[in-house]
């Protein structure tokens, strides 16, 4: 990307006239499931544990890779119009949601999900390594990492080969840590720990960890995570949803740690539109520590762009409107009634702006979202489709 | 309103297709100041204290009554659009924003504010009971209370005067109560009680009482509150922002006591969005209480519904769409791509509908808004004129 007054136009060059509009760096999602688009809000009143074990996994043992790849893309779709340019996923059968995000141009790191919950971490580890050894490097918008379900799903024999695969390619470690109490008392039974941070302290020093969560940790650990290389992935409105909690955000920032955003699928976090996720990561830091000096709106649109960036290593490549970076921009309009007057740009960015105030986004220095409309798909046999397999896997 | 299937129709009907839409009640906002419009996102990191005393109270002294015209067309305009048809407001110059509230069909409740900060409580009282004269019963759309700013900005004679008004012209009467922890310390010392309710308990037994906020009240004072005429107006966005806790929400409806939803006015909420306050009550109760079981979507609907419409005494007019009642009615569209596809429609609504999918809004049986558009207004020019009060008066 170039920045300037006068950049050198090329034939077929396309001017967006962005007055009076704001110009800023795409939103990174460091934490989602992106086929979950078909469990929006099919489930209330669930703990964690319940949701997994006796709703979600049973559903998700119906779903074929047709049904990953339509899901993938009304996720990708939502992504775009909610001004997300990049996004961390967690599932399995990638090489669908790979193909639905080449088709919109949108930017992902992916990973076929390692646990031991039905004995087959074997074959689990099998196919994450075929996947990667088909798409590493393939293509310019997709990275792969190494994803952990968890420390209370995954013993610690497949922890170790999937830090060792992580080694051995050089990739990050994507897991849920700590997200509800339950979560925390079965790692430490399971791994016969005083602290889950133990078993990071033991595995995960090597590599560069995304922690999505983290609800359940108290001050030392928080300590102790910041001599780790891990950045967390904040989730506020899923755990908030699920009824885990309220991350120490506040604390972990004091403490130095990288804190970035993600939205968790729409299973528990209903949609994937991170100016929300903004929202409610600043007004729960004030409200619960009373205290309204907590977290500025400038931090807040950090931890949603540039820490992302830190997070899954690729600060020098996006989260930041640079020279030199890739062009991940977005092109927001708060000229609405719901934005007018905006007394405070960052402000009204973190609590004032939602996903449609999006107008352009451009990803890689493709214009993939103009005037809110994506060009060359069926929105609505899309809409179907995913209407169709909920109904069929319900 | 009737409701059915072969209604007759009269000349001239209004036929509007709602297939795969929602209809449901107009939203209730129980505690707004509709001229705050102006003040959206000037000031982050404030206390509730800090920002009355040193902030916004010497901008509003200079507020004239055009000021107050375009910035309540401002909100009236924003709560259309965003799906809410009656909100119970708590300002002064009334008599502007009924003009404005008149030019756009916007349902209601106003008053003229109370309160001893400049010693100016005598004609304060005057104006409130001229502004009664003149517009009680003039207008269907528009009822009028008695606005007490708060117990701990108003003294015993004044609020025993504000009662005393309240009871003579049958009116209900709306405060801020318990919003933070100062400003209950600020009342005990105040009026020489152990607790706030003490002064509930003396003066206000004879009227009916809408309490804006109640966050820092514990078990015991929640049980008092019960025994009293009061509904609770719950405004979390506004509670999170200025630091000042979280209300026990899930405690007060266990309780039996009447709860409905606000927003308080923009300087602290951002906006007047009734959907994103339904979306925090839930969240918040879930996350707090780490008990995903707690408040239904259901219940949520009815808090920002019908239970709106108790704490008004308007539930033989508004708050459900039943025969015989007021027709204010919403119609949501949530065939997009952040809410396809919608498991529960409860939950939807509550979780992951946003004002920018309603789509009509009916108010007292007139289309006010159809397909996103207001008609007759000139929307560039409000905002361009509230632009400039801030601008002026900052």
């Amino acid at each position: 990307m170039k920045i300037g007054k006068n950049i050198e136009q090329t034939e077929n060059v396309k001017i967006i006239d962005a007055k009076n509009k704001i110009c800023m760096p795409g939103l990174i999602n460091t934490h989602t499931h992106i086929s979950m688009s078909i469990f929006r809000e099919t489930l209330d009143g669930y703990t964690l544990q319940d949701w997994l074990n006796n709703k979600i996994w049973p559903m998700e043992d119906k779903l074929t890779k047709e049904d990953i790849y339509y899901a993938s893309l009304l996720s990708c779709i939502e992504m775009i119009t909610t001004g997300t340019t990049m996004a961390n996923d967690q599932y399995w059968m990638a090489e669908e949601t790979i193909k639905a995000a080449n088709e919109l141009g949108m930017r992902l790191e992916v990973t076929r999900t390692i646990n031991d919950v039905q004995g087959l971490q074997k074959q689990r580890l099998e196919e994450l390594e075929k996947l990667i050894e088909e798409y590493n490097h393939k293509y310019d918008n997709i990275t792969l990492n190494i994803g952990i379900h968890g420390l209370y799903t995954t013993g610690e024999e497949t922890v170790k080969t999937s830090i060792e695969m992580a080694k051995k390619y050089g990739m990050n470690v994507h897991i849920h840590f700590c997200e509800n109490e339950q979560e925390t008392l079965d790692i430490k039974k399971a791994y016969n720990v005083s602290s889950p941070v133990e078993v990071l302290k033991k595995y995960f020093t090597e590599t560069n960890n995304i922690l999505a969560h983290v609800v359940k940790v108290n001050d030392q650990e928080i300590q102790e995570l910041k001599k780790l290389k891990v950045s967390v992935s904040h989730c506020p409105i899923s755990n908030l949803r699920l009824g885990c909690g309220i991350a120490k955000i506040q604390k972990m920032l004091e403490n130095g740690i990288n804190v970035s955003l993600g939205t968790d699928g729409q299973g528990s976090g209903s949609n994937l539109d991170m100016f929300e996720t903004m929202k409610f990561t600043g007004l729960l830091q004030k409200g619960v520590n009373e205290n309204p000096k907590n977290l500025d709106s400038y931090e807040i649109l950090k931890m949603a762009t540039i820490n992302g960036a830190k997070a899954l290593r690729q600060e020098d490549k996006i989260g930041s409107i640079e020279e030199g970076k890739m062009a991940d921009i977005i092109i927001l309009d708060l000229n609405t009634e719901t934005c007018i007057p905006n007394g405070n740009i960052f402000s009204s960015i973190v609590y004032n702006a939602k996903g449609y105030n999006v107008c352009h986004t451009i990803i890689n220095g493709k214009l993939v979202m103009e005037n809110r409309q994506i060009g060359g798909i069926d929105k609505e046999k899309i809409y179907q489709k995913c209407a169709e397999i909920i109904e069929r896997i319900q």
